[in-house]
């Protein structure tokens, strides 16, 4: 049994092990850092086949939101949730209440918000104990209509900033009419960005693994369907990532002809290390994952703040373009790849306490 | 790593652990059940050799709490808390202060207290950070002087009635003049019982590590002094152990001429199955350490809720009498050894809401 010298620790400030007997809960709560703010990040509802499982897995995402708020200048801090179990069997409105008193229980130091295997109303069952759940209430938008709290949106909003601004730093042009791009998943967050993209004049090829989501691109936005096994090699300017992680790879890199990887999708690098630099030797320019994608939990900060001006929150979201910029350059001047100065740069936000301004 | 599957996990409420890097902190609290009221336990410090050794220690303390607290009848649960370091080394304010804030942190489910290697003043250096800290204020005795939170007398007081019990449950006597008692240990507590004891006309055999502890007893209350290993062997009614753990095993017990064994030591078996049992068959009553040795939590509660009318507190601890009769009685009727019964009423009253009734 191993916690403070689990290799995941990371100088974790809480990790919270909680069960209730009565409607079976067992659930971890960690917080990792909470220099800038209180700990939000989701709650996940996972069969893990151990508590090691659970462990590693509650670890390494609450220390990922910490430098993910960090790096998106939010006053938030790091942390995360997971519920050990199988969600379509085990998830009753007890159990979910049972973890709303435990989120209740730190004492605001986590905020939780929706994740893998719990939806919008699991957390309004959790929020009937806690006033600590983000991302459940209806808001405006730009647009005047209100939505729900999903943050697609946003992420996608912020991905597209993002995507500009590496096409500008790669390709020297802030103009997006003619680019090719090829954007591996057209869900809630890939068909949002490919709007954004034609709307802006890209030339769109797709792939899905399913069919009426890539036929909804072909229909609606003059896209090219490709094969799943087609999207990394095609001759594009960008690739944008917005389905499973780890599909930056030494199969994949091999044959990616884009100056570009910008896309949605979280932990894209199989290991950030080795694939970091080996995009940067072929040339490539990374936007790491989890700089791009902060639109979303920007969103959740903002509900969360009770900020609903749709202008605040925008200008917060295209923020990622002065952060991207950071880091790109540093990336070349250190001569370094960019998740490591994207690591360096989040380090520096949250881990001196003088360098925290409450952007939010 | 494994904590729900802990061996000692038994259905806990929470496991918390907690790091503060800056002043190093690395404490585990844990909450076992808090059926009763909040989990109040002691926070240890100790240079514990890895996390599972701290893990172990924390379970089984915390568990023992819930059990103690309620068999009781106390509005408490069970909890503890373990700091991992040396004390005399590591101790420091900034570190107290950081424990203060991981209590804090639990919204009340746990509430601390003095236990080895934290101190009175320590504690206090905690509470500058959190109100969830016992046994820090003076109060008043029944002798109308003030005193610090040092619960001994209490502990001393709620053995003496226990001993009283047990007395008058084997050898059928109300009446402790010329009983003949041996006592192991006679610091804070055992010299208090003995002096109580002496007051009753008991006749007095004492040993301890501490010659001065020793004399105290000779030249005040004219006991006669043994050394370590006669205490168990003499020929006398009651043997009090009120020093060290696991004194009663296969060694020790051979040798007991005493009837009945009540004492103030904690985990007084050095295997609870295996040695109260061997204690039954030789028609030896004990009383249960944990059942017995009460009259501290009690007196740390009753500072907790601010009840500081001394005679309300003695009433209370009085109450061992009648918990021990059950104990005895269904020992005898369902011929299982006491420490099993004893067991088994502390959950009747913690692990059944209906049967909770906050008595203090």
């Amino acid at each position: 049994m191993n916690v403070f010298s689990h290799p995941d620790f990371d100088d974790h400030e809480k990790v919270l092990f909680g069960s209730d007997p009565a409607s079976g809960l067992k659930a971890i709560i960690a917080v990792h850092n909470t220099n800038r703010g209180p700990a939000l990040g989701g709650c996940r509802m996972w069969p893990y086949n151990n508590d090691n499982e659970a462990m590693r897995d509650v670890l390494r995402l609450s220390r990922g939101m910490t430098y993910k708020s960090a790096l998106a200048n939010l006053p938030l801090g790091g942390g995360k949730a997971v519920i050990i179990g199988n969600p379509r069997e085990q998830k009753t409105p007890e159990l979910l209440r049972a973890m709303g008193r435990l989120i209740e229980s730190v004492s605001g130091h986590y905020i939780t918000a929706e994740d893998s295997g719990t939806s919008v109303p699991d957390l309004k069952i959790m929020a009937e104990e806690t006033s600590y759940v983000a991302g459940i209430h209806e808001k405006h938008c730009l647009d005047g209509q209100l939505r729900s709290g999903d943050p697609s949106p946003s992420t996608a909003y912020g991905v597209f900033v993002g995507l500009k601004s590496a096409v500008q730093y790669r390709l020297g042009t802030n103009d997006l009419s003619g680019l090719k791009v090829a954007v591996q998943g057209v869900g809630n967050v890939g068909f949002r960005l490919a709007k954004h993209l034609k709307e802006a004049g890209a030339e769109l090829w797709v792939t899905d693994i399913y069919d009426d989501m890539v036929k909804r691109c072909v229909n609606e936005l003059g896209a090219t369907a490709v094969s799943s096994d087609e999207i990394f090699g095609l001759d594009v300017d960008v690739f944008a990532p917005c389905a499973m992680g780890s599909i930056l790879n030494n199969h994949t890199i091999e044959q990616l002809k884009a100056k570009v990887i910008a896309g949605a999708a979280n932990n894209q690098l199989e290991n950030d290390a080795i694939h970091g630099e080996a995009l940067r030797n072929k040339g490539i320019l990374y936007a790491p994952d989890y700089a791009i994608n902060s639109g979303g939990i920007i969103d959740v900060c903002y509900e969360r703040l009770g900020n609903d001006d749709p202008d605040a929150l925008n200008q917060h979201i295209e923020s990622v373009h002065d952060t991207l910029m950071e880091i790109f350059s540093r990336s070349d001047s250190e001569q370094q790849s960019t998740h490591i100065i994207a690591d360096a740069v989040a380090r520096e936000r949250f881990a001196n306490p003088r360098n925290i301004h409450q952007a939010a």
